[in-house]
C-alpha cells in the first residue's frame, strides 16, 4: 500500500490487485462450445464481448490450461451462448472442473459445422475463429459470426463477486 | 430467417444479428482515460475484461473512429475505472459524442504518467498498453496493470438493452 496526496492509497501491480479489481466488476455469462476430439466441449466465460459490427466480430478469453483449449485451438467453428437467469446451474456445470458438461440435464443439439448448440439460451451464435491472440497464459479468441438466433426467452444471467446474479430492473 | 428441424429458426450473419444478440447480454461499465494531445480524453466501455493473472493483463475494445482513439493509439499508459451504480450520469457523459467529459461535474485528478484518474469509482487501474490488435474497424487493446486501488465504495453499474441498470441481489 502506497499513498500520494492526490490519489490516496493505492497498490502496485499484482495478481491480487487484478483479482480484487475485477471482483468489483459485474459481467454477463456465456458458454462457449466446440466439437472436441472425443465429443463436445465447452466452458463458462464472463469475457464475451462484441468487437466490431462490420465484419461482425466477437471475442472471449480462454486459458491455455483449460480443458476446452485443445478444441478451441484446432477447430474452425465455435458456439457462443448467452445464458439467462434461469441457467445458473448450467453456468456452474460448465465452470466446474471435471463435470459431465454435456450429460443430462444439459439439453443440446449438434448444430452447423458440428458445433454443440445449447437449448433455452437467450441467444446463440455459430462463429468462425479468425484469430487467437497470445496474452500471458491466456488467448484472446476473435471470431466472426456465421449464423445464430437471438430470440430466446428470459433475462440475462450475471456474475459478480464469485456468484451468479440478475438485473435489478 | 431460416429454419432447420433441429435448431428451429435462425438468421445468417449480419450486423443486426450481432446487435440483437448483444442486446440480450449484460455488461459491467468502465471508463477508459488517457492524456490526449490537448487535455484528458476518455470513453465509456462495456468491453473491459480481465485476461491473464500472470502477468496481470486486461483488455477492452475501441473503434478507430472514436474521439479517444488517437490518444489510446499513441500513449503508453491509460486509466481504467470500474463505475458504480451511483455513476450512471458519468457513464452517459463519457458515452455522449461532443460532451465536455472532464468539465464540472466530472471529478478527476492527474495520476501517474499523466493518466486522468476519476473520483468515486469502485476501482481504478493505471495500465501500460502492450498490444493493439486490429479487429474490423476496432482495436482490441491489451494492457498490463501498473498500479491501482480497488477499495472504492458501492456496487457495480451495469448496461443492458440500451440503458443503465444495477444488480438485483
Amino acid at each position: 500500500m502506497t499513498a500520494s496526496p492526490d490519489l490516496g492509497a493505492f497498490q502496485l501491480a499484482s495478481p491480487d490487485l487484478l483479482r480484487s479489481t475485477f471482483r468489483r466488476h459485474a459481467a454477463g455469462v456465456a458458454v462457449i462450445t466446440a466439437r472436441g476430439a472425443s465429443g463436445p466441449v465447452g466452458f463458462t466465460a464472463t469475457s464475451l464481448t462484441s468487437v466490431s459490427a462490420e465484419p461482425p466480430l466477437v471475442s472471449f478469453g480462454i486459458g491455455t490450461g483449460a480443458s476446452s483449449w485443445p478444441a478451441v485451438a484446432e477447430r474452425e467453428h465455435i458456439g457462443i451462448h448467452i445464458l439467462g437467469e434461469h441457467q445458473s446451474d448450467l453456468a456452474a456445470t460448465f465452470a466446474r472442473s471435471g463435470a459431465d458438461r454435456f450429460g443430462a440435464p444439459t439439453a443440446w443439439r449438434e448444430g452447423p459445422n458440428g458445433v454443440p448448440v445449447l437449448d433455452d439460451v437467450l441467444a446463440w451464435l455459430v462463429c468462425r475463429i479468425v484469430g487467437r491472440v497470445p496474452a500471458g497464459d491466456h488467448r484472446i479468441v476473435l471470431a466472426e459470426v456465421v449464423l445464430g438466433d437471438s430470440a430466446g426467452a428470459g433475462r440475462p444471467l450475471l456474475y459478480h463477486q464469485g456468484r451468479f446474479n440478475g438485473l435489478r430492473d
